[in-house]
């Protein structure tokens, strides 16, 4: 997921726009035009930094200087400072909550899937966290980034990147190994296929029609492991990849991923993310020696 | 918050774009164009219903028929249905989950602003729950309608609808005092003044200087019990509205609305919404007596 | 200037949904859901009517029915009804400024296009009144076509339909018939070529190279017969279109048209464009019997 | 009213998208590419300056460097140089007419509304002038923004930032008393709630009711005495705000001012604004030494 | 590659509003408003008919009835009528250019895939077309949508979609193995990935370090035999997809069919398309007895 | 066809954004976030070079360095470099398709148009090459610039610049006659009338009707030569411009263009466009040294 700069820019500029609707009377009213300050913005809480090379882009979109102290990714402790923005003071506290709202939820969801990550590494087991397309609703870019920057997997982006059987197509599509073969045979080459099985004999089918990934949903962690051995047992363990979905906490995770299921998949780290807690302090203030004109004004 | 039909299927049909990417991959593999099929959307827990109303405009934006079940505002009980739809089967699978992430994310945000304003009914305070402009970036109108829904207050719409003078406002624009002054001054008359302190006495001069509404920021419910003394011996008791935020819990929610406190802000009401949980299941197939080129085909 | 229904509608919805912001909060607090209203548009002063069928398409396009009891071009007396309009009692009301604004900004325009043109009929001259691209920015097709239903000329609707070679052309494009010559030669055949002079000479030179169209810029009368007789003895009268512009009012109006220059244009019939006066009154109400999901609900 | 530049910058590039559509064709037809000029605009008569900051922004955006020579809010003489503007003589003659239709609408309402302030700043009186909502359509955030410019008081901004009762919804919400009452606990607590009224009487039930502000339409400067008379005896005079509107000139603006009126509101300010007239001449042709590619070309 | 039909409608109106920009000035001048007409679509040339479900949708979305006689896929002969149209005149014949533009474009690319498709049919291989990412700029869902119906298969949709290591990629990460590890490793596990190799050694590394998909970059035939007989001896043979791109003609297409290769795939089908000839004829005209203000009017 | 700079940005940044959809895959997984490289633009076939102005734009407004070694309209050779482009690697890597697209199309289009004007340059005879309306969906700019580079004339550039009467116009619209008069009539006067005819009588009742241009559809050589007769004996020859349109392929060019016909347009020219091939190659790879948060990262 790389988007460049100048069409991210688009998405962040839209953003902004909604909360300004038809311009901050605050500021308007209390902050003089030539005013330049430096503000902080700090963690209030410990956890993961993601969302910083997006704010980086807005904040300097609109024309403001900005340092970094935290990369995407990073740990940040309690107090921390995170980045210091530096420019037109008015511009400044127009976008504070913007700012803050993309930077807090992307950390929350980046905070949510690394320690979740984490467990699994001490674990040293090799399944992987992977999002779900349970997104906030126009959030499906910055959210699926923080899953990633988080150490999570993205899994699909949209609806045109994968070929995904759920239970709704398989009402509609027939058995789950028809469902497969008729999904080969229409879909590009490009698609991997994964369908969505309930029972460990689907499973073996899946795999036999050609299946690429098998969604076990809201199995058990003994079914699952039932589900491998029969899939050992046909030959397909190693060869197909196994997602479990549904039902999974962080409480009962460790038992999932010593399974041998090769992805977790959680809604909640995108449809109840928390955020990580920020704020934005002004840390010094200067008056602009700008004429009227000057680029950046 | 009205917003009519045709401007609001503006909105929801961007969110929807956004997830469809350049086609869904799926369903063009697997269903027919020639089916239609009903499906019932099912709360999976219970709560209470928001974006009923958005969604019905969706679906039918999208030319598919739809029954509520259930009006926004009510609970919805485990296992209820919440609405049934009916139409194209490409369609409705296409749009499954941009469905279900407004309607849960609405609901979820509903539900909690419900659970907390029932809790302060209960205690018979006249205190209400209002949101925050920290929503989700680009879901103001969404986030701020479900609190709504859920008995709350919206608040500020974004940043073009009240004065709100916070902490960054105060370090560029002087003390409580004069900032409020110069707002009422500067800003239109149509606009109520509304700022933040840290301490009574900066209560008593706001009242003073003629803001409409106070916020107490970080307060202790004691300390705003004395601000409240203050603004009573003042004579501003009633006369101004006071606003609590920051460090109040679904736990100590009590004790602050028993301090006489007007209005009660939570940001996690939207920036950490849990989503309510619900899926859509097909519940009927048919074939489609249709010909090429009849309307909503 | 013919736009099919659909893309005008996006233009009638941008310049709603600017107004409507985040929601009507006036018609949502004091409005039921459940109210159908009829509505009539009355004249407070007489006039042309003008942007009755862009009002028709955006109420249509809000679910609403109208009847328009004027059509576009005709006069309108102060207190007659020019339309009624049907429906959902809360958009009516959140469209009702909008729909004003465009309808009664397109009805000055015409109205004085309508007062000019028909001075110049009662006065037997062949002479036609022109609109400029002195609008309000972004309303070029709405002001163009008022002036086009007033009974004037819509001029050339941006930059990309006649080449207009205009004084500061000249600073850099060199004479009068350099320029004419140059353009001719660059510009697509299916332009036609206009170009401005400020004495009866370059009018004559102007013609030589090709120009289709001489603008007399701030010519007096006087000034305007001489350059007439010029182009007369040169063999152009008739073979040129003249227009002239610039220092031209009302008053004095006749004095121009009587030069038999083909064409006036006046920026002011946009740029400083009087609104004929209009409201939107109620005039019944009903209960709706509607239920939850039905069509343009 | 603050933008940031980011934001306005995609308001102002669409208004000059629709004027340049497919291309400027006489720009691309006469002016060589490697052409860079100086330009300057030049108020031809006196007025008020307004539309500086949003002119800068454009033209800067486009590459262009620009001296503002006045300020917004300033006035200016008949043949005053107001900016100059200097680079790419394509860029600069494309975007003329767009650049003048923004400054002269602009400065046009500042005019009249400055105007109307300074006389009632010389009478002595307390009241101010404040703009509505019958903009051009499209223009709602510029002609505010020319209106506080003017020293008027902008208004609402829209239909989201305060609750204004009004004729048809009084039709729908019954009497005076009740509507303000129902919009008082419909509303956010953070929107004042304006009601309009037709008669003295129902002025003391609205500030009874809790309105903040009151609208006495279509009074006569006596009907606004003795309004005025009865809100003292019942005490509220000084607790609400009074706004006569309607009926009101610049001839009789004086006996309206007089009344203790707080605000007096006009439509004709913006929906039938007169343009200040203003041109660009090109004072000055370079030879560009540049290379392909470079930046800014 | 399904769209829900609201969706692909902002599509289709974006591209006829380019056409029309500020208004029909023929249509306009020429054909009154209350006229409706009957078009027939027919071809000029025998081809391959796509594009039929766009058309349909775009001409539905102007309020015209639209009933086609062809389907996607199907052949058509030279003269034969591809659909006909119903309604409004003036909407009839503003939209024909468009219409006829994605028409012959899309049928033009479905034609050169079902001929090449067909070829490769008859000679009983079972290697597939596929399209490119060279498509005419912002028509990738158009021309990619026409390949399928052609018969051929989509291959990326755009660059979100599946990891696919080109040259350039190669010249920054490494060998191919190590480009093939990096990726499988950095890249979510719903991603197919493809990596393009320029000898038969790469193509067992390819296979070994985990690729999907092969691309065998300007091979001849010969060397994609090797390449086959190498991937054979290595185990990989059906274990990988081989894809064939560069140098592929219409005449040369069954030699390289015959090597075994998977896939085909060419950059001309869309990037040098070659529309199918159409035209649009009124067939029957007749006189409206509409009244002003009628739905669709 | 000039277009300022950030206006032509926001149409290619558009283009870009569909093929980038969530994001470059390819580029996140292998290219490391500080690489720098300079990429190559090589025609890998002779033509003419087109739309290097707008990938200068594209390329820029990326925040990359471009140097063009060829300008608009030049000749380029087999191998030979177009232009260098030096910058982010992420950045060169995702937008390398999209640029190619653009400019291989446009040089394409150029390249067939260059071929033909010289063929009558050669021939000595003064007809022009021009454009039809007969683009590639959404691309009218690029493609009419393209053929205007190549030495031909853009013809209209969408609906709103010229009248066009053509067949269906005329089944609607009545006699050449009568369809040219009422155009003449209700079109401005800015606009030229042009109309399609089919035998040589009609040309010279258009002629005397007033048209500007006629439109000699489907004429053998030897129809148009007869057709010129007739206009020669009514005394219209030269006053009127002849265009020919219709079975005109490069074969039989020269017998066409040597009737004294004007202009000769082809719908091939943008409808069937061979792309010209091209490619870019990375030439140079550097670390970037730069900081977080530095300009254009």
């Amino acid at each position: 997921m790389f988007i460049p700069r100048k069409v991210l820019e688009e998405k962040l500029i839209r953003l902004l726009a909604e909360d300004i609707g038809q311009g901050d009377v605050t500021t308007a009213a209390l902050v003089p035009a030539d005013l330049t300050v430096e503000a902080e913005v700090i963690a209030k809480e410990a956890g993961t930094a993601a969302g910083i090379e997006e704010i980086i882009i807005l904040v300097e979109t609109l024309g403001l200087s900005v340092k970094a102290e935290v990369a995407d990714g990073k740990g940040v402790k309690k107090g921390q400072v995170i980045m210091k923005i530096f420019g037109d003071a008015r511009t400044i506290l127009s976008v504070e909550r913007t700012l803050l709202n993309i930077l807090s939820r992307m950390s929350g969801i980046a905070t949510a899937t690394r320690r979740l990550s984490e467990k699994l590494e001490k674990a040293q087991v090799k399944t992987r966290i992977a999002a779900t397309r349970k997104t906030a609703p126009g959030m499906l870019y910055f959210d699926k980034k923080a899953v990633f920057i988080g150490g999570g997997d993205s899994h699909r982006l949209h609806l045109d990147d994968m070929v995904l059987i759920k239970d709704n197509h398989l009402v509609v599509g027939g058995s789950v190994e028809a469902a497969v073969k008729t999904a080969k045979q229409n879909a590009s080459f490009t698609k991997k296929v994964e369908v969505e099985v309930t029972k460990a004999a689907d499973a073996v089918k899946a795999a036999k029609a050609g299946a690429d990934i098998i969604m076990l949903d809201n199995f058990s962690p003994q079914q699952i492991e039932e589900t491998v051995e029969s899939l050992r047992k046909a030959g397909f363990l190693g060869k197909v990849l196994l997602e479990a979905s549904g039902e999974i906490t962080e409480e009962n995770l460790l038992e999932y991923a010593r399974t041998q299921v090769d992805i977790i998949s959680l809604g909640e780290l995108t449809h109840s993310a928390k955020a990580l807690d920020m704020s934005l302090e002004i840390s010094r203030i200067e008056k602009k020696g700008k004429e009227l004109g000057s680029k950046n004004a």
